[in-house]
C-alpha cells in the first residue's frame, strides 16, 4: 500500500497540500487538486480516513434503527434518510432490530463508542422506555407518538385512524372490525384510541368481538380477518392498522367466499407501494415518508453539531386516500 | 465526558486492565470485568472505539450496495446479511445506489478510505464493469451472473427463467409475452437468454412483438402488460422478469377486462412476500435470499482476513413455485 508521501512526491506538492486536498478541497487550487487526484490514481493510494475521524472524534455516520426492514413503509423512510444523509456527507448504518431490545442495545453501543454520531429511531418506543432511558448522545424519534419526549417527528396516528373510521361510518358502517398491530406497540395504542373515539362520537358501542390482533405483517392480517369472517354477526368493514395486514385481510375475505368491498370494506394505513396494486386497490392513510426522512436527518445533524432540540416536535400531515376497497352499506341488518 | 483513567480509579484496576476488559474481555477475570462494568456505568464512560479501529486499521463495518432498497427482494437479502454480520461483530453500512454510478463511487470511497472493510454488491454489474474495474479491497458480488469474475454468489438466472418458460409451454402456451427488466442489466440479459432457449427447444419462433420493456418496478409492469393486452394477436401468457412487474401486470390485464389466468397466465421471479397474496397468487421462481446473505457475509469476512477467494463461485439453487396465476390453454387459435 502506497502512502501520502509518495502521492505528494509524484504530484510535486507538499504532504500538507495532499492532506488539505483530501479534507478541505475548497482550500486548494484547481491545478493542485488535479495533480493530487492523478497521483492518487497512479499509486492507488487509500487515505486512512479513520485517522481523520479519530482526530475529529466524528464518524460521519448515523445509525437508523428499524424494527423490520422488509416492511416497505420503513424501506421508503430509510431510502429518504439515506438520500438526505448522503447529501450532507454522512453514511447510514442500518440496524434491523427485529423488535429485539438486545439487538437494539448492540447498535446503541456503536454510538456510545463513537463509531457513529447519532441515532434515528424508527421503532416506536413505549412510555416506559422513555421514562427509563436517557441518552447522552444525539437520539431522535421518527415515527414517534404523542407522549414521546425530546426531539421527535410523527404523524398524528390517533387523528389519522379516527379519520378513517369516521369515513367508514359516513358510508353507513356500524359493525366495523379492527385488526390491530402488536399489543403494547405505541402506534397500536394510538390507532386504537382513534378507533374508539370515532365510534364514541357516532354513538356506536365498542364491541370487543370485532377486534382481532395482528402483528403488522401480511400473514397476521390473513389470520385475523379469517377470524372476523367467521363471526355469526360479522363486520361490514374491517379497518387494519397497516397496509400489509389489509392486503392479507383482502385475501382472507375472498377465500371465505365474500367480496371486497361489496360484502366487507377493507382499509389500511401507510400507503405502501402495493396498496394501489392489490385487488381492489386499498383505501388508506398515507404517511409522508419522504419528508419524514429529510427532516429527521436535518434535525439529527443539528444535534450532532451541538444544538439542543429538546422541544423540537414535528407533527407532519397525513393524506387520506380513497380507493376501491371501501363502499357504502345499503341495508344495515 | 469522563475518561478511562477515572474508570480505572473507581474500579480499582489499572488503565491497561480497563482497556483489556473492553477489547479482549476473555483475558480479564470475571471480578475485574464486573468492577470495570460498574465503574463505566457509574461515570457514564463512552470508550472511543475509533481509536481502536485506527490502531487495528479495521472499521468492523461492511458496505452493502443495493440498487433499490424499496424492492422487497433486496430488503430480504439485506436482512439476512445484517443478521449474519451482527453475529460476527460487524455492522452494515447501507448504500442505496439507485442504479447511479456516482452514488456508488461515493460508497466505494468509504472502503478506499478504510471507513469500511469491504463491499457486498447486490447490483448486478455489466461485463464492461468487470473488465474495467478491479478493486484492491474485499469486494464480493451477490446476485452475480455467469460472467462475473472473482468471488461471487448467484442463482442460475438463465436456467430459472428457462424453467418457467418450459412450464408455460407444457401448459400449451405458444404465444408467450415477455416483460423484461431494464435493458443492459445483466439479469435482464440472462433471463432473456432463458426465454429464448426455451422457445427454441420447443420450436417456437421468437416474436419481437411479444416483448415489452419494464424497469423492475410495479408501474412499469402495468404499462408493459397494457401494451401486450392491446396486441391484435395477444399472448396467452406473460412471463415477467420479477414479481413486482408481475403484480403490476395482473392489475393491467384485469383493467383490460381479461381474467388471470383463464385469459392470460402471468409469472414472476424472486418470490417476494406479496407474491402469494396477490390475486391470483403468483407462480414464480424463489431465490434463496436467506442463504445468499449468510454465505456472502462469511465469504467477505474471510477476504477481509486476507484469504484469496478469487475462484470461489457459489451457484445456489432456486425453487420453482406453482400458484394460481397460471393455467393450461384449452384451444390455441
Amino acid at each position: 500500500m502506497s502512502n501520502i508521501r509518495e502521492v505528494a512526491r509524484i504530484a510535486g506538492v507538499s504532504v500538507a497540500t495532499v492532506s488539505r486536498a483530501l479534507s478541505h478541497p475548497e482550500k486548494v487550487s484547481e491545478s493542485s487538486k488535479l495533480r493530487v487526484k492523478n497521483a492518487i490514481e497512479q499509486v492507488n493510494y487509500r487515505p486512512n480516513m479513520l485517522a481523520r475521524n479519530f482526530r475529529s472524534a466524528r464518524s460521519y455516520s448515523l445509525v437508523v434503527l428499524v424494527p423490520d426492514i422488509s416492511n416497505p413503509f420503513f424501506a421508503q423512510v430509510i431510502r429518504s434518510i439515506e438520500l438526505q444523509a448522503q447529501k450532507k456527507g454522512y453514511s447510514v448504518l442500518l440496524g434491523d432490530t427485529q423488535d429485539s431490545n438486545v439487538r437494539e442495545q448492540e447498535y446503541i453501543r456503536l454510538v456510545e463508542t463513537r463509531l457513529s454520531d447519532g441515532i434515528i429511531q424508527l421503532r416506536p418506543m413505549s412510555d416506559h422506555f422513555h421514562e427509563t432511558n436517557t441518552f447522552n448522545f444525539p437520539y431522535l424519534h421518527l415515527c414517534a407518538t404523542e407522549s414521546s419526549p425530546g426531539p421527535c417527528i410523527r404523524v398524528d396516528n390517533v387523528a389519522g385512524f379516527e379519520h378513517m373510521i369516521d369515513y367508514l361510518i359516513s358510508l353507513g358502517h356500524r359493525r366495523i372490525g379492527l385488526i390491530t398491530g402488536l399489543k403494547g406497540n405505541p402506534h397500536t395504542i394510538d390507532r386504537f384510541k382513534g378507533y374508539k373515539q370515532a365510534l364514541e362520537k357516532a354513538g356506536i358501542a365498542f364491541d370487543d368481538n370485532l377486534v382481532a390482533e395482528g402483528e403488522y405483517v401480511i400473514w397476521s392480517g390473513v389470520n385475523a380477518a379469517a377470524e372476523l369472517c367467521k363471526l355469526h354477526n360479522r363486520p361490514t368493514a374491517i379497518a387494519c392498522m397497516n397496509d400489509e395486514m389489509a392486503i392479507g385481510a383482502i385475501q382472507a375475505v375472498k377465500t371465505h367466499g365474500l367480496r371486497v368491498p361489496e360484502d366487507i370494506s377493507i382499509t389500511g394505513f401507510d400507503d405502501i407501494s402495493y396498496a394501489r396494486y392489490c385487488d381492489p386497490p386499498l383505501t388508506t392513510i398515507a404517511q409522508p415518508s419522504m419528508d419524514m426522512g429529510t427532516i429527521a436527518v436535518d434535525m439529527l445533524l443539528r444535534m450532532i453539531d451541538g444544538e439542543s432540540l429538546s422541544d423540537d416536535k414535528h407533527v407532519l400531515p397525513y393524506d387520506f386516500i380513497v380507493r376501491k376497497s371501501t363502499t357504502t352499506v345499503e341495508v344495515e341488518v
